[in-house]
């Protein structure tokens, strides 16, 4: 199997959250995100309006595949199968990129007080939107704040084992619904 | 009852999150704290080293003050017995100042990307840090993650409760712990 090689795309997002590693988010140049992945600046500009926009990206497109997933789930589906399914739709567009990124934006978000605020905050954005989703649903409030916390909590700590993987097999998806289901479990231990 | 007056702390806290929201985190001089509280700039670097230490402080007291409650619940306690110990020690220690500056905070909050973010970070902050209390008496994880923002959830519902009613009788922790009995109901029906 061929190896995966990342376009010019993935090489701006990587370089990008390697040189806010190194350089933090504030110091580093649209200039030296092209150079260092190899592109010209208009190149980057054909892809991102600006620096910020290249890690929200991401991010908009994680919470749209969340809540088409809580959208699209049977009728009847439980709060937690309607997460589930969502975090199996937004982990099965989650390719060899995402788990590349994964350790390097690790890396950029601990060096940076700034990237931190911003990982806060798409957390809290996520749950927001799962909850939305879920409300939208008819789950009564609290149990679709709850169960949005579980999704999101769910979908960390999937990423976390997936990251940690030697060889990935099967993706993101399995591990995301493993963790969602030990939340689960937990949840009739918490007295 | 003498009607609760704010000392020259409070009246600087206030008078910040109100310029906050008025003109943005940024654009928000010291000099224009003190000037709104009434005081010198001298007096407002009797309590604050800066603006920003103006908002850790109380969080920072916030965090320590549910640990504390966390850590000293009795050996036995259940996780969410243990969160519900943390709830009421922190909220106990809110009175009238914490009530006044709730909705002006929200206001500053809406108001700034810049806060946004913070006031994310600080609920992950305080997830983190009731996490590792918890962890500490052996609570196992995901369980003690999964406690811990339950108790996130219930002390920021609780405090919506408090602030939202007209006339306050008992202070914030019965309102933070009915919202954890609550969320404890509601996870009995996550499928």
């Amino acid at each position: 199997m061929a190896r995966w090689e990342p376009g010019a795309r993935e090489r701006l997002v990587l370089a990008a959250v390697d040189l806010f590693a190194e350089h933090g988010y504030d110091a580093t140049t649209v200039a030296q995100i092209a150079d260092r992945a190899g592109v010209t600046k208009s190149t980057f500009f054909r892809y991102f309006p600006d620096k910020r926009e290249l890690l929200v990206a991401g991010q908009e497109t994680l919470g749209r595949l969340l809540v088409e997933g809580i959208t699209e789930a049977p009728e009847d589906a439980a709060p937690l199968a309607a997460i589930a399914a969502g975090l199996e739709r937004a982990a099965s567009a989650m390719g060899p990129m995402n788990r590349e990124l994964g350790p390097r934006l690790k890396a950029a978000v601990s060096a940076s007080a700034e990237l931190q605020e911003r990982d806060a905050l798409k957390s809290v954005g996520l749950a927001t939107a799962m909850t939305d989703a879920l409300l939208a649903r008819g789950v009564p409030d609290p149990l679709a704040h709850l169960a949005a916390e579980l999704g999101v909590l769910a979908f960390k700590r999937g990423y976390a084992a997936w990251m940690d993987l030697e060889h990935d097999e099967a993706g993101l998806a399995p591990h995301a619904l493993a963790a969602l289901e030990e939340l689960r479990a937990a949840s009739a231990s918490l007295g």
